[in-house]
């Protein structure tokens, strides 16, 4: 195909109202990122990767993009949103069961006593885990997930938790899929749980989501309508070293970009970059009390320590939150 | 968008020398296939989900198709590919180490006594497909297959096994894909295995296939190259009432469309036809003794039994390969 025919045939596309992605005047596909180290690392990047013939070029098949989701796609703080959402379910079933209220570990749940849940292993935040995650086909526990997405909201930002999205993640998100990278979640959030969102909140297919997961069993139901219900036990953690096991076993190949910002997503960023050709790991640092939340080294949420010294030492991509983001959330 | 502007598009896009993809002169999309009722069927069902506005209209992200892989894609006579290559395997390891030749259940393979293998609850099988198929890191387990199907000849065809895919799917598969369908493949194989052929065979990205697999371990390894090694211990049998749990867990949504060929497909098929709105369930039911083989009740091997009444009794698409099908194995 000619250089002119091609042009031709944008130009007519374009007067016939058409407008085709990327072939239109350069713009720039991250304006909520100040222009700095980290926003040319990725710039480069991609460039390097797509440029066709270049001596790093990927094919499209290859360019597979993982990224972790809490502290990394949306926010975490005060605590995990899906335990948000656990708590706001037990809430929910006892308004509708009264006799909840005084009966543990409901009681500690509503009291919030995090003390009385945390005693014991975990053992109080397990049952209301499995209270609010089992015990129910996957097509009602999508309808809770959703139900509560649509009038919950966050305790200090008073906005929908799924509004609650990192606007240059979603430009970054939309960057690579305009160049051909197929964008995947690798999280230690319940799969069940962040397919409910992610297609709307982040353009990633329900099939693009790898998470954590409980057992799931197939019924074959009376008058021919099998269900899926979902079971109390815990089947696969994606979190740690689960995350490149989790890769493996849902994406089958190695990822030649993975995104997160905790500790539990070193093994993905050295599973990621330890793949031949050119590879790239990028960390978000939580730098910013004033927009978000600022934390990392001490932290009980989204720890990051060990990933940050790696990070700094082996020259990952560290973003910090408070310089290199203009914007932080959507406009609403 | 006007009609009109619509055909300039095209037809300025036609004189370019572009082609794109279904706007020019419609030709046969399934031509090793028989007109008859499977094929018209398949071809209402594609066109009713695709017909923009009309009352079986799909969207596009919502058209999932999953196909069974041993027997609907390729070919399992006289046994499981997947168990040809283990014993294939065998062979190599008892070449590079002669003492195997003596020692069970290794002996019982290269003997070819099925009898041995099976005993005690396929103990000797087991032990086999642990040999071959554990014990070492996903990506040596991968070259593995590739050497294989690179070098192996099936015992009657005499062709590399991936030649012994079935044309009249490839044909099918396209053709769902050109109308943005997603294609899967979900099948009781492993899904390791399945992975190092399934791209250039079928277009099947790995990301896009579901099947058994193994426990597999995160290695932190020396000197920063981290890896991921297959452990003995079965994780995920994707068969049976497995099917649907695996396209839950893999996919997070029904499929519309499900292919199979024998029992172990029953509760896929069963689990995409009991969703709302259009569904289509389709059985390769092999009749061909001519051209393939010729098997179903009481075969040991892709047994089709209940699936066969069940599908005739709920109106599943039973394709007849003698009769459907022009072409079985692509031309070489």
């Amino acid at each position: 195909m000619s250089k002119l025919r091609t042009l031709l045939a944008v130009a007519m596309l374009v007067l016939l109202g058409f407008a085709p992605a990327g072939v239109l005047a350069q713009t720039d596909p991250l304006p909520s990122w100040h222009d700095g180290k980290a926003k040319q690392a990725i710039l480069d990047f991609v460039g390097k990767v797509t440029r066709d013939g270049g001596p790093d070029y990927v094919k499209p098949e290859e360019r597979i993009a993982t990224f972790d989701n809490d502290g990394t796609l949306w926010a975490e703080q005060p605590a995990y949103f899906q335990l948000l959402f656990a708590f706001d379910e037990v809430k929910r079933l006892a308004g509708a069961n009264p006799a909840l209220k005084s009966k543990e570990p409901y009681r500690s749940v509503l009291a919030r006593d995090l003390k009385g849940l945390t005693a014991d292993h975990n053992k109080g935040l397990m049952q209301v885990m499995a209270t609010t995650h089992s015990g129910m086909t996957t097509e009602e526990f999508a309808a809770h997930v959703r139900n509560w997405l649509s009038s919950a909201r966050h305790p200090t930002k008073q906005r929908p938790y799924d509004t609650l999205v990192y606007q240059p993640q979603l430009e970054l998100l939309r960057h690579l899929r305009a160049n051909d990278f197929k964008t995947f979640i690798v999280s230690g959030g319940g799969v069940e749980f962040m397919r409910v969102f992610a297609e709307k909140a982040y353009g990633i297919p329900p099939e693009q989501v790898v998470g954590s997961s409980g057992v799931v069993k197939f019924r074959a139901g009376a008058n021919g309508k099998p269900d899926l219900f979902k079971e109390t036990k815990v089947e696969f953690v994606d979190d740690g070293p689960g995350k490149p096991v989790g890769i493996n076993r849902f994406i089958g190949r190695r990822p030649i970009l993975a995104f997160g910002n905790s500790d539990g997503d070193l093994q993905m960023l050295q599973y990621t970059t330890a793949g031949e050709g050119p590879r790239m790991a990028l960390i978000v640092h939580h730098t910013d009390a004033e927009r978000e939340w600022a934390y990392d080294r001490s932290s009980q949420i989204g720890k990051l320590d060990k990933a940050l010294d790696e990070g700094k030492a082996k020259g990952w991509t560290i973003v910090d939150m408070k310089a290199d983001w203009k914007t932080v959330f959507p406009d609403r």
